[in-house]
């Protein structure tokens, strides 16, 4: 008999509160960074302030995270220069062992006490739509957010995230495409809660608009709208994709009627091994092809959208010629992979190429002349047409892999470089090598799920 | 250098201007038909007359033709049940020998000192217009053409009828679909002569109509309208296919740029053996796949109307399940043929099956409980919907043409029936076999000319 979700969801909560303990601990990082930052802004008589943000701010962080995001707020007078140099150097200076990277300005991330610290320097504007940086806003969110969730429904965000997580579209970054964290208190806090959240979810006819500030100023094309209650230009849910509200709808009603602890659980694939990778394909009886090459030196917000472009245009070509592409797939760590599963691989050496009416003389007679000496079957005539068979460029899939045609197509900048420089094709059987690397993402992608 | 085209012309003049003796044998056994016509008329008291028709009557035949067409016309207000019983009475005691065919009413055939005679009751109508009977109308043809045609232009028609046929053009039956001499006759006529008429094709531009009474009275969609002289409402054209309008004007041009006398003699492939067969195949990197079965006992005019719904119906089929065709024919003599020839003949295991937007939430929960437990992959989502890969039915084209599939597409009647009763698969190197019948026809097929 199926569990109550109520008794689910008392053990879910019990399981993602953290402990007292965990508390304690992370509030003294916090504090010791806040504290390491108060003080280089002093030493350099800067007129900033130090503000703790995101969920270790507003205490709906789940246990087991170990995220600390502290901004540090200059005055909106600062120059750009000075904001970017004097805050890569107060990143340092709180992180000495820290590294940068780099959003829309460059940032300092490092550790503290076991913590992973993002220190994120950022104008201190007075209201969210006077932003010098996409980055100032996070402030605004977090005193919003701060001023309307209790107790209760800060234990239903941590609800919310552990069931995104669960069933992996958490994070809005362009690699996922999924939720928020900023979002997702939004969605608890405009449904009074988890189990309304996904009560509606479960009947939402896409697309869907919240604006709980009744203040939008704007006309969004996404399937999913919340309109920013600190910004009535902005959609919050802009990252999400179709797939994964869809995917969000699904499991809302999967977890009504059949309630159970391991949706709140991300269940990983087994890796697979070459030879489960061959048998797989082999019952499939698809032929696998797939590129692979050295990943571009991209942070993943730049690197999946170009791997996903050229996915795209790459697929494009192979079906534009008659390599009917049934599935595909993109990989990264180190090398990148483009996976492609063909319904056919090979065509025969001859495609047929339609001509001009007959009629229209001119064009006519010149394509017959043309053809009419050449190696091809025909000229001759259907309907009104001429027609001649003539030899196929690429007869399998990998002689068109294998060609300058794919650079025909749009692909990702970086993507096209790096296949420029050097890049391997796999075919068939060879395809398994790539268990090396990619075992678990095959295992997902021969085994899918909602 | 390229021949003169006056000089083919006077050549190919000599050779279908029939001698003073042919001329005279042809007389003698229409005279011999219309004699005995006659007499049999008259020993049944019956008030009619007896016409010669067609090329003979209006000396537009071709040396070496041997048909004699003879109408028997009967006064308007016999009945039809007389018509016909008298008609097939009197066509049996002109042609002892001979046998019954059928068109919209039964007339007799047989032979006449070597020549081929139609003998055909109809009315003797006042005009065209009042016909009760489709052939009612070819007395009326015959007159028209009779007082129209002098030496010059009949030589000139017969140029037109030997092109024609040169070409493979000639003939309105519904197997040919091409220029009847009716239609032939007329346009030599409307253009004042052959290389008129060529010349002015080589430029048309269809929908091209001519009006030689100018009394149009209905408007047609065919590529070329020829409005019958004796009948405002008929096209004379309209068996002509668009292929074939075509291929005249082809054939037009290049007569014009390369007058040579070829053009005017059929130039039979000669047939293939079946190594060749396979050889050809194989060079094209192809599957091809037959059906045989019994051929309909039909008369050619709904034989292959039939064979070719038939075969365009199974070439949807074949193409819907992924086995693409390049492209496909149609034989008959004692067993029928349909052709395929395949780019595809061979698919995955699995089919992508695209189910509803998940958000469409009794229809989506429909669809992804029906495919949750069984034996597919998936449901998983793709945009905003489930998508399975389930078991495909037919992975060969074999497959799918062994099973009952093919009695879900429109095919002609008789073919399906005779389907029904049993049929041959014939798949890749297997197709050669059919050289036993057709390689002539497979020859034409894989050396295919305008």
């Amino acid at each position: 008999m199926a569990e109550e979700l109520s008794s689910v969801l008392q053990a879910v909560r019990q399981r993602v509160e953290p402990t007292d303990a965990e508390h304690e601990r992370l509030e003294q990082a916090a504090r010791e960074v806040i504290d390491r930052a108060e003080a280089a802004l002093e030493e350099r008589g800067i007129d900033g302030d130090v503000m703790l943000v995101g969920s270790t701010a507003r205490n709906t962080w789940i246990a087991g995270d170990r995220d600390v995001d502290v901004f540090v707020r200059f005055p909106p007078d600062t120059d750009r220069e000075t904001l970017e140099s004097v805050g890569l150097e107060i990143g340092h200076a709180v992180l000495p062992d820290g590294h940068e990277e780099y959003a829309e300005h460059p940032y300092v991330v490092g550790e503290v006490d076991g913590y992973d610290v993002d220190l994120v320097p950022c104008y201190d504007v007075k209201e969210a739509t006077a932003i010098q940086s996409a980055v100032d806003r996070t402030p605004f969110h977090t005193e919003y957010l701060q001023a309307r969730l209790d107790d209760d429904l800060a234990d239903d965000v941590r609800l919310a995230k552990a069931f995104l997580k669960g069933i992996g579209v958490y994070g809005s970054d362009l690699r996922t495409q999924g939720f928020s964290g900023y979002l997702t208190e939004l969605l608890v806090l405009e449904h009074g809660g988890f189990r309304p959240l996904i009560e509606a979810a479960a009947e939402w006819h896409p697309p869907v608009r919240f604006d709980p500030e009744d203040h939008g100023a704007a006309t969004f094309d996404d399937d999913l709208v919340v309109i920013d209650p600190t910004d009535p230009e902005r959609n919050v849910a802009a990252a999400l994709s179709t797939a994964n509200l869809a995917r969000f709808q699904h499991y809302a009603r999967e977890l009504l009627a059949d309630p159970r602890e391991s949706l709140f659980e991300p269940a990983d694939s087994d890796p697979l091994d070459p030879p489960a990778v061959r048998a797989a394909f082999d019952e499939r009886g698809t032929t696998p092809v797939a590129m692979t090459f050295e990943t571009p030196d991209l942070v993943d917000d730049d690197l999946y959208p170009q791997l996903e472009k050229s996915l795209d245009g790459i697929r494009g070509l192979l079906d534009q010629h008659g390599f009917d592409v049934l599935r595909a797939a993109a990989f990264a760590d180190e090398r990148a992979v483009l996976l492609f599963e063909l319904e056919v691989a090979e065509r025969p050496a001859i495609e047929r190429h339609v001509g001009p009416p007959v009629h229209v003389r001119e064009h006519a007679e010149g394509f017959y002349e043309k053809y009419a000496d050449s190696d091809v079957y025909g000229p001759f005539v259907r309907d009104d047409r001429y027609v001649v068979e003539r030899t196929r460029e690429f007869r399998t899939a990998e002689e068109l892999l294998e060609s300058d045609a794919i650079y025909e197509v749009a692909l990702g900048t970086d993507v096209e470089s790096a296949l420029r420089s050097a890049y391997s094709t796999l075919v068939g059987p060879a395809v398994s090598e790539l268990t090396a690397n990619f075992g678990t993402e095959l295992a997902r992608y021969l085994d899918p799920k909602p």
